[in-house]
């Protein structure tokens, strides 16, 4: 049944969650969904692509994309930009197909403010087992290990606001229940007004 | 992640849209959920086994359960009673099991006015397609046939009350969403404060 239009699903979750990996399953096992890049202002850092981790843009188009209205959400972290451009997400959107954002508990809260989304938070099983992955990806020191750890501290509460909340303690477990979040969303009655009324009056 | 408390799920659809085999198989495929069976004062039809479709109950056990408020709702149809006692399903939600109840709208309404649970309408690809069906089954002559679609007709319209509809034009699909929603119901983070608690504060 088409829809007319696409979903927009707000994906966050702690750094190390494994938010990357689950995302990157669920966009090959689901059709008409894919995840949306967001635009950064900084220099992109040894292996990062662009325009699949970040669209790496200049600082002139990102103040642009901001004073234009451009942009669902933006921070600034650092002096770097980083932001939600709307154009690429409200075409596909147009096209009924739906979006997913991963992003930051700040971000996801501007944009639940002004317009309709379904968010998804990821959480792991503990704390003491996401320090543990993160000191198992051996890519960070300890001192920023305990930033990270900072931070999630800070964010984890911002979960109480999200529609779901799933626990990555088993990878394809994760995966299979994002998936079914997206497949249930899409038979909301709300979202398929025209097709009862097609089946009803022909 | 255990919830403490199951979820109430109400389903409803025409007759011949597929419900009793969709839902049999989804308490196969899933975990922690069972229907729970209606009870009647009628006498059982060849072929339908006390307990399975429906709980056989004398008139005035039904009475009594009426009376004393223990059922959640309840119809009479040319002097027979059916009804859902509350015992039986109020049970298994303490339990952390997840119930199913295959109700016709106008109990589906009822249930919805006195207590929180989640509905999924199942609706056919079309009416025409409904009575092809029906005719298949080769189980009622077409006088039947029209009674049937005469209250398919009238029942359609209250899919638009209930949170989900879901499409059965192809059985394997229809019972991957049923399932999705169920998988996805369960994840809500209104659903999950004490998990949430939990991964925080330890």
């Amino acid at each position: 049944m088409s829809r007319g239009r696409g979903i927009l699903f707000v994906i966050s979750g702690p750094s190390g969650v494994g938010k990357g990996t689950v995302l990157k399953k669920v966009c090959e096992d689901m059709k008409d969904i894919s995840v949306s890049v967001s635009v950064t202002t900084r220099k992109p850092r040894a292996g990062e692509i662009d325009g699949v981790h970040y669209n790496f843009i200049s600082k002139n188009r990102f103040k642009e994309l901001v004073e234009s209205g451009g942009m669902y959400e933006y921070v600034e972290v650092l002096g770097c930009g980083y932001g939600t451009p709307k154009q690429a997400v409200d075409e596909r959107l147009a096209k009924d197909e739906d979006v997913i954002l991963e992003i930051e508990t700040q971000g996801a809260e501007k944009i639940r403010s002004v317009r309709e989304c379904v968010s998804i938070f990821i959480v792991p099983p503990s704390l003491s087992e996401l320090k543990r992955r993160l000191e198992e990806r051996k890519t960070e020191n300890s001192a920023q290990i305990e930033g990270r750890m900072a931070k999630c501290r800070q964010e984890l509460p911002c979960a109480y606001d999200y529609d779901y909340v799933v626990l990555n303690d088993d990878l394809e477990s994760c995966i299979r229940k994002v998936d079914a979040i997206i497949e249930a969303e899409r038979q909301k009655v709300s979202r398929n007004i025209k097709n009862i009324d097609k089946i009803i009056f022909g």
